[in-house]
């Protein structure tokens, strides 16, 4: 039967069928109607944040990573000092950027388990004044871990540092006031909370910090500062934007709007979060995290500690039965992650888990008793 | 009334409305279904050269231009010399990615009406022994001249340097064939003339070339050798797809390989060059180019001599009759273009032309007879 599955994946996701139809229809790039949705998406996004007066955001072609490397190329100057805030894949995956093109780059590592501590990154800060900028996950979609944004955030103005937040999984669904935390840049994407389609990352940059940045960037399609020029002075985008994408996430944010916004995004991810939740403890899973440190965009679970449990076997059983899952991203222990993110509702996060309980049935697995690991003091 | 003008754009440009139906559903970007759309797209770009067995091609995420940065970025060493063969704005800006990410670069220039000379490659190539590679554009949107590429190819071949070839707007529709000449690298992207939506690139590698270029990009988004090794072993691309792009890229190649291939393309783009040239030419226009040099992808035509003629007002007028002009991409001379590519035939490019007749009539312009230009020898 010909049904599309629900992908419980964190990006791409499941999109509503309004934002798909949004691209059936061909944009000219250079044309004044593409250039009126390029400018509806950015007025759109930085209201979001509350940042129309602080910040200004510049769209970029490619996945999140993209956005997050034309970030750091753009904002952080060549002989600049990046710190890197460790708890999981997607830090060390902007530490390896910076230090690939050549930034001055430490990372500082904690478990992945426990959320960075606003104190450890005071600490270091002191400790070396060559640290020019601090770049912080703000949910790490590794394993769903939200770190404290507002203290980081706080430390980082008062001790001078520039800050670069990836917000990728967190942006649109979490509370982000620009007015009420500084911040040089932050990332995220279309294909994330703001339900659009995968294609197309946007960088806010703090207007003061913006002026300063021409030149910083080693690569042409990744400069930020040449990217904005142009768009200001043209109203286009310097290279062939992908249309249907922008299309698709001007639809996308239509209905964000219509729904109420980033409270009533949480909220119903919230729902999402408590029904998967509540449902798979039912079911005898552990989640990875301590209750407390859960976040309502992707939750990681123990994988079931029996040897009748094999990860493509429950993958396929939950697909067979509708839902997408998601893999784990962690080395030391075994996992898979469940996305509460995109246009579905508490009824099919139901749904899931029922596959789930019919999937770990069919397969005679009990699931995991492990007991969690604990996070340390950053090194 | 609601109804979608004709792009006469070169990309993005008019799509079927098959390939765009491919975009009405949801991919997880981990799942085997996706990861086997992916390996059949690129199945069929290998095809489509006949390089099979001599290349690999790598996807990659954003517009042709990140394609053409990461091929440099992996292909050229750090402590490489590349040669641009220059004689347009998209050759231009091939050298300014290149001298950017700190590759030493010398750009041999010369006018954007003549094709580059194969005898100044060769002299160039014999006067500096320090030219690792050479970067060429094969149909040089700017324009729409055609350059020598089987020629050039031999001759780098001969002196044993590297090719790294912008297809951009020629692959799909112009005949290149891997078997009969030599190329490091070949770049093109999913919006030209293969007519899917634009948001990705994709690399053509010699294999031998692609082994020997670990560690080469400073960019880890734009590394093509890192996206080639990952995607050998795990199927999946690194970093989020753009997958309604990928999936709208292979609908458009299916119908690609329906219509007949490339014979089959070229032969319908001829014809709508053909109508459009010939049409124009009973207007009273000149193309930019001497006949000879004329490529049925995208044609350039001299603007009105007149002081009526204004190509804000032209282009209003055009596109209220439905169809989307685009404007001429150089400085010392006035000009604007008209693409011959895109899912549409004579009768569309026949409209076009009668909507240019009925616009000029409004505007009580009469078309230009200026005197052509001519192309010097390569600086």
């Amino acid at each position: 039967m010909d049904r599309d599955n629900i992908l419980l994946t964190p990006g791409p996701l499941t999109t509503t069928l309004r934002t798909k139809l949004a691209m059936l229809k061909d944009w000219g790039s250079w044309d004044a109607d593409f250039n009126a949705l390029t400018a509806r998406v950015r007025a759109g996004l930085l209201a979001i944040l509350n940042a129309q007066e602080s910040h200004a955001v510049v769209p970029l072609q490619g996945s999140g990573t993209f956005s997050v490397e034309a970030a750091i190329a753009t904002v952080v100057p060549r002989d600049g000092h990046l710190l890197v805030l460790d708890n999981g894949a997607y830090c060390k995956r902007m530490g390896r950027v910076a230090s690939l093109m050549g930034r001055r780059t430490t990372i500082a590592s904690r478990a992945e388990d426990a959320p960075i501590e606003p104190a450890d990154v005071e600490r270091l800060l002191a400790a070396d004044s060559s640290i020019t900028h601090v770049g912080l996950i703000h949910c790490e979609t590794g394993t769903g871990i939200v770190n404290p944004l507002p203290e980081i955030a706080a430390i980082c103005e008062r001790l001078g540092r520039g800050l670069i937040v990836d917000a990728m999984s967190s942006f649109g669904a979490l509370p982000i006031d620009a007015r009420a935390l500084r911040f040089d840049a932050l990332v995220a994407a279309s294909g994330k909370c703001l339900e659009g389609v995968p294609g197309m990352g946007f960088v806010f940059i703090r207007h003061e910090v913006l002026a300063a940045c021409a030149g910083n960037s080693h690569s042409l399609a990744m400069d930020l500062h040449d990217q904005h020029t142009y768009m200001a002075r043209t109203g286009q985008w310097r290279f062939t934007p992908p249309t249907h994408v922008v299309a698709a996430l001007a639809a996308a944010m239509d209905q964000y709007e219509e729904e109420g916004g980033q409270p009533a995004r949480l909220a119903r991810y919230t729902g999402n979060f408590d029904t998967l939740v509540g449902g798979m403890a039912a079911l005898g899973f552990q989640t990875f995290l301590a209750p407390e440190h859960l976040s309502p965009i992707i939750v990681t679970f123990l994988a079931p500690d029996d040897a009748r449990y094999d990860f493509k076997a429950f993958y396929a059983g939950a697909k067979a039965r509708g839902f997408m899952l998601y893999p784990g991203k962690l080395t030391e222990v075994e996992t898979f992650r469940v996305g509460c993110i995109g246009a579905i509702g508490r009824a099919q996060m139901q749904q899931a888990v029922d596959a789930v309980a019919h999937t770990l049935r069919e397969m005679g697995v009990a699931p995991a008793r492990t007991v969690r690991a604990h996070g340390g003091t950053m090194a």
